[in-house]
């Protein structure tokens, strides 16, 4: 029992925070009042509070109060009695390694396993993989590990960008890093760009959203996916 | 007393490998016949044999002997031995750890205070900041720290890369990331853009090479500097 909605961004180009994601959350949160929110990402470097102030804003749209798990004295108990989790994004090192300190992340495994409806922007994508090893984020503080939570069987490349045309920067482009990654490691991964969602219901994964996604797996040439194909192959 | 030449790119677009550092390596690279070359970093998971051969080739242009650090039975006296340095790019994670697992890092330290010539290029360089903690690179090893060199007093963002103008990816700019490095820590970042170099000879450290190099410190805006401005301030 899963129920997951992991995104590659939150917010689109000329877009505003989560807008083209309301009608799915919607559905997502169907059943919830009150949303957990978890800000730990901090993108930007921007405070707890803030963040959460940011999130409460846009889920007035859809009538769901925010309650960040900050504001809890327990954040063991915000896991435990929430109704409905929101990870967003922001630098994923600072985000796991957050969760580590405070050692919620098996509690946070089973919520999900339980079916605890979950919804991840780009760094709280990256957190349902199997490792954090495929993020794009500066490693700005050092985790204990970089295992994450396995809530689905591959890694997800959130932002996932095309080589740019034209350009004469010679940095390595994502897919040569991806790549990279496979010559260590045989977990398949997904790049989702932005606009991209998956739709995880029990063991149903499903793309979503308007630009395809482009899945590569050790040994194998990439292969690109349209919007409404199922992944639980991989 | 250090002779170091720490390079953003190892290549310039159109360019061959090394090409456009190669008058400055003639004079690094001035009283040594042979050139220790380490591979670690792998560039795209290329083997070691392969990624030394492509090195030898580029260095028979100003007819220098280069041994890959890898062909010697022990890896310690292939530094000790050494007259001169060069750790090429590639993934600074995997670099790094190698150097870790190998516990080559205090040697390496002491040499390059002596006055070993080295070269860096890209994570390479990283390598001489004080973390690897703005590199640009995934994680796609764990390594046991993140803690570098520490040969000059200040991190190295190397293939520094301006915003995209009309771009409408949404993922955060390397000043982002940078910015984001700095809630966390307060060593000056020095971004270095392709085509720049950074000479240090002993507490001297300038800069070369046509593009401006940016520079990010904590709480302070940041700063352009031109070819040939001297950082030993930072």
């Amino acid at each position: 029992m899963k129920n997951l909605l992991l995104a590659s961004t939150s917010t689109l180009y000329k877009g505003a925070y989560l807008e083209y994601l309301m009608t799915a959350l919607k559905e997502l949160y169907s059943e919830a009042e009150t949303i957990c929110f978890v800000p730990y990402a901090r993108p930007g470097g921007i405070s707890f509070d803030e963040y959460t102030k940011n999130v409460s804003e846009a889920f007035q749209q859809i009538d769901k109060n925010v309650n960040g798990i900050h504001t809890f004295e327990d954040p063991e108990e915000a896991i435990v009695t929430a109704e409905a989790l929101f990870v967003g994004g922001g630098n994923t090192f600072v985000l796991l390694n957050s969760l580590y300190q405070l050692n919620l992340l098996p509690l946070l495994r089973d919520r999900i396993f339980e079916g605890l409806p979950y919804l991840g922007t780009s760094a709280g994508s990256n957190l349902c993989g199997i490792t954090m090893q495929t993020t794009n984020d500066m490693p700005i503080v050092y985790p204990p590990s970089f295992k994450t939570l396995g809530a689905v069987p591959f890694n997800i490349n959130p932002h996932y960008l095309d080589p740019p045309t034209h350009s004469e920067h010679m940095g390595e482009t994502r897919e040569t890093r991806i790549r990279e990654f496979h010559t260590y490691h045989n977990i398949p991964v997904v790049g989702l760009r932005e606009g991209s969602w998956l739709r995880v219901k029990d063991e149903d994964i499903t793309l979503h959203g308007v630009p395809k996604a482009r899945i590569f797996e050790q040994g194998k040439a990439a292969v690109e996916i349209e919007s409404g194909t199922k992944i639980d192959y991989l």
